[in-house]
């Protein structure tokens, strides 16, 4: 029997759209490589390398006759369920990535390098006016990216769809604010309890004993070193080049042992995603990783929902002890629990508690839009930042360093980024509450070292998927439920009332 | 002033041969990667991401719109000679590029794969017949080759001419059978004297001692850590992604320190050729390292005229000791230096000294050219391979692995490749007499642990070049010689008299 003129066609479009991977997937280990090992004399020529290889690549995404084939598959009645979805997704890239003209293309890249040599600099020398001129310049790119991509209602929708396919601020709208007061009140009331004690988790850590304690916590999620690896680098971060080789990296200072066991375990959850990608989907929407939320909601499930757990530590704690025992031969596990749940309004984002992490996020979330839909002048935002850190934390920024310049995201273009942060966090909560009716006894099979019937949850209903589905319809899919934030309040709400004995 | 239409066209040429280059250094990384640092399980789409890479380049450089611009270029008379070197040169690949019918690429790479596994497979059977079928293939289809690239008296000229431009078996009848007779009667003195113990080279040697003494010597070298790295392999190989990022690779055993010394430094001797590369040139012929014979030239100077050299070791064997202070704290530098110049005929090329190597290398070239040239049925290649061994060495091949299936060069479809690791040998030696003549105090810096005034000279000499030259070219300019024995000769008899006592 020939082969249809559909299956001849959806043939076609694969090999395209796997070699169109083959090169991104490329880039993505030159970009590892840069921040693991390359040496330092390397960068001009890498620079040179990606610039090339990611031209490559948007001319192989653009090309007419993928155009062509696209509209061609559009009509075709006979494609499978997934196959629809793959051609629709991929002719929704393909067009926006057409609407793109070159020189745009060109601006932002030549922009998000001077900004965030800016950014650097500015850092260096604490003084945002270094950064100000270089962020306005990208901030009039971006206004420009919106009008370009388009959107529904406000110039933000444009960016927050470039990271999440169909989140608008309407949406944000409806769930941002509530939960921001809800935050705030339980916050308020845990403020009002007696602090539990943390200084032993600052105590001194052996860094190999750190990387050994990394790989035993990767070990025990169920990572597989056989199609993946861990390496060092300056900032933790999760890569892929196939569903069969992941990296992760990680990174340690003696008197932070905390830092790099729930930023391992944040970067296994984003991991355990990547190696849960269908590989026979290679290269096609079936077989990517979802947008952001998705991926966020995998990496903080591990790292809070599970990686915070009692029932986690129950069975993990002394493995820890073991390692590390002074000071932790002494700290009961409850002690130990306490500690690493404690809440308490800081300055710097990446290393808030659970329930202040969102607080953050929702006052670069009011600054975006401001920078975006309104005009919000470049010189105020320090002010606006530390006004809203005074109000919403309670916390005083004396230094632009621990202030507005603390991310790197707005000097790489990345606005609309932030919200999908806290979306994740609440999707966790979603996928947790579900976990939990779907798996009866998991936290006797969590305080038994049992990890694996959460992953083989979370390989059949999320992972298998890649990003076939945006995170509401995943999460509507799977739960039941829209993405909202009802679940991640119980969770909160449980678990700080039990741990600062609240009614 | 507008620019002159040559030079807007010869910007387009280095603009073209850069972004080739930036594929051609991403593959380079894709594959430094796969022998050092990737999982397992990440071979397969590795593999299919390097041919998605390899069809690129080859589609660009074998572009009509390339071929024009070559064209054009040639007729032009305002060019450099730098300039008109680079173009001519561009368009003599191009045109060798254009010959390949793309049916013999995919046939080539797909052979070479099968024959590889076999190879492997072979190996581990002691069995020859497992190689045999697929090699076979392998030779057929390098006839093919040869004949579509044309050749002036013999196909195996074809196979020499893509290791080293213009090398024919007529430049080699005129240098290997003269080598030949000197070495055996060489040898044949050797054998008449006894030889000095060297038991204590293979006493245990701590790992990390070992892979610091490597760095150490990478270090004394001029090896430039901010533009380079070495890594772990299972085999050495040295690799190079731009003159800035240039890396090695080494491997250790515990009782096998001597293998990783002259590794590092071959590799090294290497590495500094690439780190010598004018980065301005970055994608074009005086860019590129050279074909083998200079490459070669480059390891073995430093492995041998200089790293087995009384001098060097005269100022680094203090080092030596006191990181293995047992047994080598009670080995006089004289019995060190002796033994680590034993001529031994053995069974493993990789393994020979300086001197009975290239009956090795005159073997496989024996070989090459039966089958090649004549109808040398395969069957017949162990009992040749053993016959010649007898013949040459004096030693009794008891196991094809190692005998006739040693080297992985012939799985690849490299043939014509083993004859340049014998001219490099004889041009390093030429090199080493230059620069004795030009810096007449040598061994005396040298034995004061300086490095510098030879790679000086080898920068300007040689590396600054790039593959602007051939191997007999390049000779004569710096020697004002022809690529002949004659200083190889000298420098073996001058070594091995004194350490032998022969007169």
């Amino acid at each position: 029997m020939p082969k249809s003129d559909t299956s001849r066609l959806y043939h076609q479009l694969v090999k395209r759209m796997r070699a169109l991977a083959d090169i991104k997937n490329a880039m993505a280990l030159l970009q590892w490589d840069q921040e693991t090992y390359m040496p330092k004399g390397g960068a001009q020529f890498r620079g040179q390398q990606l610039t090339t290889l990611a031209e490559l690549a948007h001319r192989m995404g653009t090309s007419p006759a993928l155009g062509k084939l696209l509209e061609k598959l559009l009509d075709k009645a006979e494609l499978s369920e997934v196959e629809r979805k793959n051609v629709e997704l991929t002719h929704l890239y393909y067009q926006k990535a057409k609407r793109y003209p070159s020189s745009l293309v060109k601006a932002l890249t030549q922009a998000a390098n001077r900004c965030f040599m800016a950014w650097i600099q500015a850092r260096q020398e604490h003084q945002f006016a270094v950064f100000a001129p270089e962020l306005e310049k990208m901030i009039a790119l971006k206004k420009q990216e919106a009008e370009i991509l388009g959107y529904p209602a406000c110039p933000y929708d444009a960016l927050l769809d470039q990271h999440e396919r169909g989140l608008t601020t309407e949406i944000l709208e409806n769930i941002f604010p509530p939960l921001q007061a809800n935050l705030i009140s339980l916050l308020s009331k845990i403020q009002q309890k007696p602090q539990p004690p943390d200084d032993f988790l600052y105590a001194y850590a052996d860094k190999q004993q750190q990387w050994e304690f990394g790989l035993y916590l990767l070990q025990a999620m169920g990572f597989d070193f056989n199609k993946g690896r861990q390496d060092l680098s300056e900032h933790p971060f999760t890569t892929s080049f196939s569903p069969h080789d992941v990296r992760v990296t990680t990174r340690m200072h003696e008197h932070q042992l905390a830092t790099m066991v729930w930023s391992c375990i944040h970067e296994g959850g984003h991991a355990l995603y990547e190696q849960g990608l269908p590989a026979e989907q290679y290269g096609m929407p079936g077989g990517q990783a979802s947008s952001l939320v998705i991926h966020e909601s995998q990496s903080r499930l591990w790292e809070n929902c599970i990686g915070r757990s009692l029932a986690f530590w129950t069975f993990h704690y002394p493995a820890w002890q073991k390692r590390f025992p002074t000071p932790f031969s002494h700290i009961a596990l409850e002690d130990f629990y306490r500690a690493i749940n404690l809440v308490k309004p800081s300055l710097i984002r990446t290393e808030a508690d659970e329930l202040t992490y969102h607080l953050h996020i929702f006052i670069r979330y009011e600054i975006e839009k401001k920078l975006i839909n309104e005009h919000l002048p470049i010189q105020e935002l320090p002010d606006l930042w530390n006004a809203l850190y005074a109000e919403m934390l309670d916390v005083k920024v004396s230094d632009d360093v621990q202030g507005v310049l603390q991310d790197v995201h707005w000097s790489h273009g990345s606005l609309g980024y932030f919200p999908t942060y806290t979306l994740g966090s609440l999707l966790a909560a979603q996928w947790w509450e579900q976990l939990q009716q779907e798996l009866p006894q998991l936290d006797e099979a969590l305080a038994q070292g049992q990890t694996a019937p959460i992953l083989n949850w979370l390989r059949k209903h999320i992972h298998g998927y890649g990003s076939l589905y945006t995170a509401e319809e995943l999460c509507r899919r799977v739960t039941g439920k829209p993405l909202q934030a009802d679940a991640f309040l119980r969770y909160v709400q449980q678990k700080y009332f039990r741990i600062y004995g609240l009614e």
